[in-house]
């Protein structure tokens, strides 16, 4: 919300509130069905007394224009000055009508919460600004940019010397792409988006590691595809219960992300990769390899990627730069045979005609002048260091209340409590605290208690003082 | 295709070919199900003599790698040498059972050949690129990243200070908007998009004009939403016959283009605007109106938007970059009431995070800094000088063949043929003659033989040349 009362104004705090309401409600800013945001939300917002917004609302529904719900929310229930007989448009239920499903509770807060600087994110799964190359960027932009910029639309598949460069780097790692066979997407998310829409049948099933960042975000669901967890272990996903698994869900495709697993920091050990194709390869079940945290490796390596191994077309490969250098860039791909890849670059052109251009050439720049190398060495240390600092912390404050493992790369560090613990209610104080917490249960994790700790995020002061806040909650539940 | 044979290779260019799909097809990168370019594609492409091409493919065949298709095509049917037993994943199969729908040929016949360089594209609905303001972009960038850049994710709805500077520029024309009811989106086309996955049931109906641009676009299609049109008089879309067609179909929705019509060119009358406005909210039929020509009147400025006469949140509006600066950027925005916008944030974020923090970026300075109104300017400069080309090639060649009139605005001359002709005759005998046409087929006009003529993209020598060529083509048939 841009609005804020004005303390020295004319009308005071309260008038100021519900003149501000009304007008929005008589715009149709808020039509019928719009939920205000709560009383508590709002006083923090405009820094006013609970008491003035709670005035300020009871005066709305006094003038019958808003009504408040069992299980709290304020709701617009009605434009009383109109003259028109004929209701507005009931967006929210309009809404209600629609295919995609609204994100769960906890994520649209963890969304939400997300927005607020004084939070400690001890979840959060992405680079904290102060580790994303914005001065790199922009020495990059200002070289480029001796040149005019081309701003048309880029072909289908993207932006051809992107992609020949994309190409040119997954064959450093083993892999056989040609600029032919990469599509550039508006981030991994959209590559599995398309692929949800335009490879699978609503009411199919698709097969993922149990616990699963998939469970965090609607994409399949939102396309009418049902998941299925599979067990993991320390290898990574259990390929033998594939088969099982595979027949039992009748499965459509199997979802891997082998390195650097997100929640987990697991890395699928080389032997069972190559268990897992030559299964998948018999159960004629196609494959996407989500790589997108390949790239953050702290220690050594990963074993190569699965489309290293696959001489048959079997995978579809999904990379990005959006856990390594930028988030906002939107810029990732997806690589596998060209009958897949032409037919999602379709539908790509359906949905929104392409990624950025001015995207697209900022990346190309990155990839080809070696910035990308030189940002990554740094980069490694850094989430080295924040490792390092989340390790020492819960040494110090987890012992006997909870199992973890470092990982070799990536973000995370998956937590299981050893004792049954309410895990709303411990996410729920970690918020009163100023501690933002990704549970379990937003990976489809619900039987046993369990956390995704993020050390890529926080700084280290706040990983230390945030896991002390946590491990005292932990105590008292 | 990066790859060429090379004539100076060792091997004979007919077997460089057959090596090629060989090894592509044991990687691969062509799978069971994929079908090979034409043999007169790949014989232009690589410039060689298509007997070559179809020696090469015999070869294949011979080795039962591929097979000639009655009506045309060549599939890959096997990968004879593989040692595995299991066949390989058929990902043509696996593409066929997705939901969205495969653009209908003649428009994936347009998309593929608008790569022609050589092409003459009279029906293309795009700036031509020395319309683009790629210097000032330059310029733009080369100030802007003085400072580091943004890289972290944008909030859900899009960057704050470019929501609220677009909100500034819709209230400058009448519209009620603030920050909060805008939504940036990549391209006016995803905004549709998120709108049918987010606001409609599959299964119902969109009113639209008729001829529509929506027929040309897979976007509810896809969501299982079907289009019914409106017939249109001088004044636009007909609203007097909105409440018939709104019962009968049981419409959902209307979608309208009010101002600078695509296909048609049309602007709808001050005094329709008002009485369909009316209409649908008699019939509580939620708008949505696309304004994405707005900025590009040559005459005058159009009649109010839509969504500036609404006072009562009925209509969702939808504006663009794309049309006036650049379709490469992907920078477009859906205003409206907040739960509808904030569902299709919800929508968005799910989908894809929201739109390129490089290109809101841009944007913003872009709309911030008076480069908006400079580039508009001159492009409107630059526009009435080829409608006054095209205008004066349609007098010369097709007085007495076909019935158009001159837009004030926007990029479309609509012509309707005096006589009844077959339009994909004359669309292939026109790409023969190195002309690609935009026939009113595509646009949902089948009864009339009708074109959708651009100024946008040809150049003034080519739009005189290419008249002149089509008038002769239809004299012929």
């Amino acid at each position: 919300m841009d609005w804020k009362p004005d303390r020295y104004g004319e009308l005071s705090l309260q008038e100021q509130i519900v003149r501000y309401f009304k007008e929005g409600i008589l715009r149709g800013e808020w039509t019928v069905g719009a939920r205000l945001p709560s009383q508590r939300i709002l006083a923090r917002l405009w820094q006013v007394n609970r008491s003035t917004v709670a005035q300020a609302m009871a005066e709305l529904a006094a003038l019958g224009l808003v009504e408040g719900q069992t299980g709290g929310g304020t709701r617009v229930v009605n434009e009383s000055w109109s003259l028109l007989a004929a209701p507005p448009t009931d967006w929210g239920q309009v809404a209600e009508s629609g295919r995609h499903q609204p994100n769960l509770p906890v994520i649209q807060t963890i969304n939400r919460m997300e927005a607020d600087p004084g939070i400690i994110r001890l979840g959060t799964g992405e680079l904290a600004p102060e580790l994303l190359p914005g001065r790199e960027m922009a020495r990059l932009l200002q070289e480029g940019a001796k040149r005019p910029v081309a701003l048309g639309y880029e072909e289908p598949k993207g932006n051809p010397a992107l992609r020949r460069r994309i190409a040119e780097r997954l064959q450093e790692r083993g892999i056989h792409a040609t600029a032919d066979s990469v599509l550039v997407v508006s981030g991994a998310l959209q590559g599995l988006h398309l692929i949800a829409a335009g490879l699978m049948r609503p009411g199919s099933t698709v097969l993922a590691e149990s616990p699963s960042y998939l469970h965090s975000v609607q994409v399949f669901q939102s396309a009418g595809i049902r998941l299925e967890g599979v067990p993991m272990d320390e290898a990574g996903l259990r390929a033998g219960l594939l088969e099982r698994y595979s027949k039992q869900y009748q499965a459509a495709m199997l979802y891997t992300n082998p390195t650097f697993h997100n929640p987990t920091g697991k890395v699928m050990s080389g032997s069972r990769r190559k268990e897992l194709l030559q299964t998948c390869r018999e159960l004629r079940l196609p494959i996407i390899e989500d790589d997108v945290y390949g790239d953050l490796w702290l220690d050594e390596p990963p074993p190569p990627s699965l489309k290293s191994l696959d001489n048959h077309g079997d995978v579809l490969y999904v990379g990005s730069l959006s856990k390594s250098v930028s988030p906002g860039l939107r810029i990732g791909w997806v690589v596998g045979p060209r009958t897949a890849i032409d037919r999602l670059a379709d539908i790509k052109m359906q949905i929104d005609y392409g990624a950025s251009s001015l995207s697209q050439w900022a990346a190309l720049q990155w990839l080809e002048d070696g910035w990308h190398e030189r940002h990554l060495e740094q980069l490694r240390g850094q989430l080295r260091k924040r490792r390092a600092a989340a390790a020492a912390a819960l040494d110090r404050e987890f012992g006997g209340l909870a199992r973890w493992s470092i990982p070799g790369g990536g973000f995370y560090i998956w937590m299981e409590f050893n004792r049954s613990l309410p895990m709303k209610q411990l996410f729920d104080a970690a918020l009163r605290e100023g501690i933002l917490l990704n549970p379990g249960m937003v990976y489809g994790s619900e039987e046993k208690p369990c956390l995704r700790l993020s050390y890529s995020y926080a700084s280290l002061e706040e990983l230390s003082r945030g896991i002390g806040i946590l491990a005292g909650l932990v105590r008292r539940l």
